[in-house]
């Protein structure tokens, strides 16, 4: 360790996965936080996005994801999904090499020292017409052969895992979709999609396809452990059952679901059914892992209906609910552990395991037992105030008078 | 500067005042995160904190509000409301000296360096009912003479701001707060008063007294700019516009309003008719401005009806409709400039003004302008990522690869 180097005392919460991202909106978050429409929407905050997507170039990229990344890390996550469809040139070109934006991402995570799983994203139409792209979204788009040639590309590349994303229903019509099914995807990472975020998105699909979303892709792709569906709020009671039985994951984004106003993920719900999921930092307004955490359970106690049933602690299981050895509905989505079961997957899924047990039940818990003065840390204060899964020096300032004595041990033993 | 001291770059926001706090619950924050009971709520928090508050004497107090205030000011609240209700000892007998537990709250706000709005709280009836306090609340109450006398004796502290709070409704029967508004109040602090945080409390004050709790206070009591009414939660539209032609200060706690499971406060509504809010930590499950004001925008976002028109920006003003010179809403909550309007009060709200112009407008807005290499605080890299409303240095880091250069003004220009 370099003289300079900062010591921190052990994290309380092992390392986490940030199961989805997109690292260019890093950079303007906070741009669209202006009502310049009382109107103002998803799909308004979604041009603006197009606007910013449209300038920035391969070592925009990289620096934007190596900025990100050191962030995510400072905050806990230690492997990122990156959803990437940043693919072209603006005007809808192939760089020189068609990986030169996922390879910036490579370089970025490379150099912040985060663990990257790379999800080149296929991007094929503009919406459940099946019309071609707009001049904004040219830059995202491939045929199918070419990006069959990307993810082969990609996958040649040392130190990342590479797997597949499916834009979104909207922009990958079904005929390319079972096209994909007939590829050689052996051995290929975890597949993500982005699913019913919108209730307008819902709505297109039943009246365009006669399903929603969900019960559509579960009726029309050969989704299991390997796929994590991303947002996947807007769910009917059916849908909830047949995707938790699926063994699918849902990445679940609770600072940006809020930002965009998506709506809330129906976790209790889920849970009941033993759903999986995992959490995503998608447009990055926030990076704190206790943020995520934190309104991931609130948003839930929040939720209606019925105000004179208010519940709290919606989602942080009962103590005697708890399945022993794994916490219910937890998993990476980074598609490790999943499937066939490889047991650095479980090392690591157990670690985040106990990860929610603690973070999620007591965020802002105090220590349950006091520690001598001198322990492994080197002189740490026993007894004091600490976020669980906060991982700033800064809060692990000890109490004033004495009052590392004050909290549980004389205040509320056993 | 010692040594030692840490330079942190000029902050952005303002000094900003923390309207409402229990201190002695910080140090219970956590410990009712566990679910112990599938119909656990505000009611069975309730429970636990009794618990946990029967066991807190003057020395915990000030150890723990001390530690409180401090990590309050790191966040960037120089101002806290203090609505104190722990008076006694435990088993209801005053302490030898009466205000022993309120002067505990004066040296812990003198050590950590805040201005304290010491809100001494009456406390007399269990319920609407009228019964006499529970055990574990007797150490709450008073007689309106001993209060009388309470607050009459620390408004002779010096550096302190005394003001009055009524607990709530269930708390003070109507003839005691009739006698009080007979007392001479003259030049005393505000005054503050829990109300409608829970449904069944607007239920049960229906059923007693005929109204909801806010419609009560309104035509029972002399409700003016001196008065902040904390939560009020639940209201009707035509509450909303008495009060916010009432002139009185509305305290919304998005943090503690979601743990609680509370619910949302109608605030759209309510600036739409030019209310008045200000925000406090309360419980102090988080004490991030950052947090408070990103929540209280995203509650708004989440909230039902129409899921189809979910409006993103919900309550940060259109650019074009922001009061010049003044931001729609905002206060500062304790009392000061408000009412006889003193220079330095009005000074104050100019600077929350522009902070909430920019904390909330912006918070995580990055810089228009490039700013040549060596500014004010000496050779701070030209723009960079930051958060408006954050004062922690370590996101002040400059964007490595020249990153600097590419956000908003190659970007995003004009």
């Amino acid at each position: 360790m370099t003289k300079s180097a900062t010591t921190l005392v052990a994290p309380d919460v092992p390392p986490m996965v940030n199961a989805h991202s997109h690292a260019f909106q890093r950079a303007m978050a906070g741009l669209a936080e202006k009502q310049e429409d009382p109107e103002d929407s998803f799909w308004t905050w979604r041009e603006l996005m197009y606007r910013f997507a449209g300038q920035i170039g391969p070592d925009d990229l990289q620096a934007i994801a190596a900025q990100l990344y050191v962030e995510l890390l400072k905050s806990g996550y230690t492997t990122v999904c990156e959803f990437h469809y940043l693919h072209h040139q603006p005007d809808g070109r192939p760089y020189d090499d068609p990986a030169e934006m996922s390879q910036a991402l490579v370089r970025a995570a490379a150099e912040a020292g985060i663990r990257l799983v790379l999800l080149p994203t296929l991007y094929m139409t503009r919406g459940f017409d099946g019309g071609p792209l707009g001049d904004r979204q040219r830059r995202f788009g491939h045929g199918l052969d070419d990006y069959l040639d990307l993810v082969a590309r990609l996958r040649q590349t040392s130190g990342v895992r590479v797997g597949m994303a499916l834009h979104s229903l909207r922009a990958v019509p079904p005929e390319a979709m079972q096209a994909l099914w007939a590829a050689d995807l052996t051995g290929l990472g975890p597949i993500h999609i982005h699913i019913a975020e919108q209730t307008a998105e819902v709505d297109e699909c039943l009246q365009r396809r006669g399903a929603r979303p969900v019960a559509w892709l579960l009726d029309n792709a050969p989704v299991d452990t390997r796929w994590t569906l991303v947002h996947a709020t807007h769910l009917s009671g059916d849908e909830i059952g047949r995707l938790a039985r699926s063994g699918a994951n849902v990445a679940i984004c609770p600072s940006t679901d809020a930002n965009l106003g998506d709506g809330l993920f129906p976790l209790p719900e889920y849970l009941a059914q033993n759903g999986a999921f995992s959490i995503g930092t998608d447009s990055h307004v926030s990076t704190s892992v206790v943020e995520e955490l934190r309104w991931l359970e609130y948003g839930q106690r929040l939720r209606p209906p019925a105000p004179e049933h208010r519940r709290r602690c919606r989602v942080t299981p009962c103590r005697r609910a708890a399945l022993p050895g794994r916490c219910r509905g937890w998993t990476d989505g980074c598609g490790r552990g999943t499937g066939r079961g490889c047991r650095s997957g479980r090392r690591r899924r157990r670690r985040i395991d106990r990860c929610q047990r603690r973070s999620m039940a007591r965020c802002l818990r105090v220590r349950r037992k006091p520690q001598s003065g001198a322990g492994r840390s080197g002189g740490r204060p026993a007894n004091h105030y600490r976020r669980a899964s906060c991982r700033r020096s800064e809060d692990r300032k000890p109490l004033p008078h004495g009052a590392q004595a004050i909290v549980h041990d004389r205040l509320m033993p056993g």
